[in-house]
């Protein structure tokens, strides 16, 4: 019973299906192979845009890669404070950018209110000398606290942003568990609502490596080539990711394998919640479960092996504080989740009715 | 018939096979894996010596990160002035190591003499302030046009850095192919002659995207870890790469593949200047084959689709000059070059006698 | 009336007398002039301790360059969320570490608390590899609020970030202005207290342009001599800053001159408030005063010409907000400030009593 | 008797007043000063050109804002292999540039021919992935070996570089000495001979520390004031380099103190060619003498206690190697330099006629 995180499993078998018909006969290499280009194409219909699309093995390059693209290093990113891009990734950004700074924000589960954004920038004054310059606000679909932006707050979000030009980044790691749960299109969570450049997660989703960096206004990626390049993230056999693209976006696979991860997760929270056994340190909107758990759920999950992550409080409302011995535990469904584990976990949590 | 280079097949069918293999069950994430686990155990007997190894997908990333920890930024690193983290990466070695100057040697073939490093040192004077400091010196086995150091070559270049206290990287893309030829044992070639990081290549080897950062001397690597996830080259599913690596290893794989890249060269080399139709820029000591190719031969290349990368001459001896109209074409051979593909070549080239 | 800041004025005539008597004969370049040399001598006595001392011509560049000499790209440096190296000098200490993290901590009047420094280091995990590691604490003496650390409050912070081994830095681009408030010695409110290294403002004290580095544990300053050159800061003509510092520190000329700051400063603070024209935002501790003002006093000032700063009010106490129409006032004091220019400002604030 | 460089005098007494003079009252800080207002207006005419103007306080930072200006981190700067933004100053371009990569030209006497940058140009292949990307040539005038550059030779340079669209740097740290040496207006031998962006010499030829970076296209200098504060070379006190510039410029005095520097060396240069005592590496056509010294002449400048610097041979003609025993001696004259010196100087070389 691991629930650590969505990133445990290997790759689904359609794609490692796809990745074993794309091993055949000779491809141009460094990305201009014909599986790379076919993803381009592939992500403009899925998108119903023209986009630009770079495709990288990690969720970490395709966050860097795409802020860098967005600011100048002395520009700064308005994001949450405790975001995977700020929190997560060891300074990544900050490399890739050459310095530029990542300026938190807060919010309850992680997700940035306009009024945030909008009280940050008039601290960063336009045009101060001595000030970093906003120029990109990056925001997390699903939140690390597995929280979702309707379409109506990704585009206010970008309201409160427009005045000072900055750019919208969504770093998609879970996009397809958010997006099965939003029931919209492609379109209306991303370029309709104002997103320029999505980082979009395939990994987490079911693939071995697979990510891509798509930009709905191309010429905001006029230097990721090189970018990509200098980070060393420019694959010689391109197709290693072209092709798991080919086999996750295949008849809504993709689509199919976060509903999936999404069902575990609503079936954990809703029984444990039912019960009583624990109550939600947020809701459940994607495919992450985060239960406050006392003292005496904490033993029975640790006497039945059930493998979490203890996350932190920080992100909590102000009203709903963990009480002494509580914490929070961050349970994870991905493509792989099966669902006896998690009948089996919820027997465990279940098993002294309060 | 496709010559281009050896990163234009996919994987061998052992390594596919390694990968399925890898593909079921859960895994910690980031590097923490069994499959990586055991890579390092596997280098370690191979080497017949304690190493610490990082695994990553290209070999610029490799490259780079390797001599990253090598280096402080107002360090520099010697390498020959063609050499492929000098000319062909795009200035990614600049980029990990936040801006040091890599100072290029001149060389025969690439190939740098140890007088070489003996001028270029007495030029940049021990703690001058104005000037950066020599830390490194990297060279490529094979070199990028086809030439092989001797371990005693490898030994007489560490001694000619040692006075200054440079460390020694050896990129090692083609490293299976120098091996098979020189015939000793990786640890012969490696650090017995000096070599402190060796990158060692998978990937034109026979992997889909597989390179090792193989640090002789585990303390320099202490700082590998930071850099390699600011580069966004830990990956989340680290077996992708441990498994490629335990398919390529095994029963000595990765050696009958690159002797049937250098089998594949020495025939063509050897037909063809037996029958006099170009003669070899290089001796052809590898997987590589550059041929002189005057402008009849062009034309016949031209004419049967045989595909080639036209070569810089700036590494020729400077008594060999290409004569008007001739060009070096580089053919390379990787572990998926069919004979009957070198053997059609060898028709075309050798179609009109001279 | 300009009480903008305490960079407004040149230099005091003695520094500039200094200069003048340095403008004769030749002098070894690049730092290794007699005056440069003198001064570390002049920094060991001061501070009885051994040093190795940096001089540079601006407090960013001191700042940075200390910074970067304490942290890694991957680490972080903790400091007040508002704080001059957070705040206002547009990224510089990213850029000189070459992407290090700026961590800020809240704390009223700009001063961190050691329970804010213990809980930080909480949420940044040892060895975490994703995230970044805390290496140094800075602090600014005086706060950039106008207060200062006593060295017991010192003490106790380098002693909540010993635990994981973080430097201490003291941003002292107004040391002598804290210095003549505390009455100690300037080993006590240093290294005594635990300050590893410490950035010794000459410029606002009364020089054109001189800051120093002082490092009391001189192998942190190792890499300072390529730091500095790389970053353009290391002058030709070294003895333009090192005469500048010889005509401050001589016959204790620098503490007069903050002695003259503090003295109008406080006697600013103080016909204020005891004449009820404003309540202070903070006590006044050095060479600043920041008045609370209201829309009439606002009005007085704009019409007497006085000029001043608006402040921010993030570091007001939580319990004492601003009143609506309310702002805070910066008024800064230096060397040069003359006695009737505070005279006519306490007039002009005075005018209609409450 | 010291030849060493013409930093080693400390300012003109014109400058030293004009700072003195500026020592008076309060003044905007971080270059907003009346004083650097004044000298953008004073470039203006003198180039009788538009001009957007930076000041700094070391040719260090002027070239390396300057050239960061001119190319991305993937970008490439053309120089001569030996030219100071090369070889001395510790990395500081690739520093500001975040890793650009400076590609190194022959050039006999450090100057650089046309069909250098073309065949550079040639190997740099435009819009080539792995490869950095041309985008600035820079020149140094007087070049490190006291060459000049005339104006139609710096625009067949603009001319090499123009296809590829490089802007052109001229390193102007002795600009003063070559122009008037060649007798033209600064407008011919910068903007309407090609050059963009000029860095402005003030410390060697006069100053303490003053040198502009002088951009002729003024959108150029867009990102500079970023640049320029996070490098820490924002003045807080502008007016000390804005009044050193005044004292400078005023009534020609640059020129008159450029002219007597160049007449000390071209004394010194005519006196022991003609005795037969010395021959000259390079014409003297600045401020520089560089003397092909026996063995016999290095013991007698030792004796009288003469001091000069050694200097490379590698930019030597290619058919006038030096004999065994021979070194390179540089005499650099500066604005300070005393006739009897010289006239000492001279008598020491030659005192043993040949």
């Amino acid at each position: 019973m691991n629930f650590i995180s969505d990133n445990t499993a290997g790759a689904s078998a359609p794609v490692m299906a796809a990745l074993s018909a794309a091993n055949d006969g000779a491809a141009s290499a460094y990305g201009t192979d014909a599986w790379t280009a076919r993803i381009e194409g592939l992500f403009a219909d899925l998108f119903e845009h023209e986009v630009a699309v770079s495709l990288v093995t990690t969720g970490t390059a395709a966050n860097s890669l795409a802020l860098a693209c967005l600011t100048r290093p002395w520009g700064a990113v308005l994001t949450h404070q405790e975001s995977h891009v700020a929190d997560d990734e060891c300074g990544a950004p900050e490399f890739f950018s050459d310095g530029a700074k990542l300026v938190g924000l807060p919010g309850a589960g992680n997700k940035i209110a306009p009024e945030a954004v909008t009280l940050a920038l008039s601290r960063l004054r336009e045009g101060a000398l001595h000030q970093v310059q906003p120029q990109a606000l990056s925001i997390t679909q699903a939140t690390e606290c597995g929280l979702i932006y309707t379409p109506a707050q990704v585009r206010a979000l970008k309201e409160a942003a427009t005045p000072r030009g900055l750019k919208l980044h969504m770093d998609g790691a879970r996009f397809a568990n958010a997006l099965v749960r939003l029931g919209c299109t492609p379109a209306e969570i991303t370029w309709k609502a104002g997103v320029d450049v999505l980082s979009f997660g395939g990994t987490k989703n079911g693939a071995w490596a697979a990510e891509a960096v798509v930009f709905f206004e191309p010429s905001l990626a006029a230097e990721m080539k090189w970018r990509r390049k200098r980070g060393g993230h420019t694959l010689s056999k391109g197709r290693l990711i072209g092709a798991q693209f080919e086999g996750l976006l295949a008849d809504g696979h993709w689509l199919a394998l976060a509903r999936h991860a999404n069902a575990m997760a609503s079936r954990l929270a809703e029984a444990v919640v039912a019960n009583g056994a624990a109550r939600l340190a947020w809701p459940c909107e994607a495919n992450a479960v985060f239960l406050i758990l006392d003292a005496a759920a904490q033993d029975r999950l640790k006497a039945a092996g059930a493998r979490y992550l203890a996350w932190s409080d920080t992100a909590l409302s102000d009203g709903a504080p963990l009480a002494p011995g509580e914490v929070i535990g961050r349970f994870v469904m991905s493509f792989a989740t099966r669902e006896a584990d998690v009948e089996g976990l919820i027997a465990v949590l279940n098993a002294t009715p309060r």
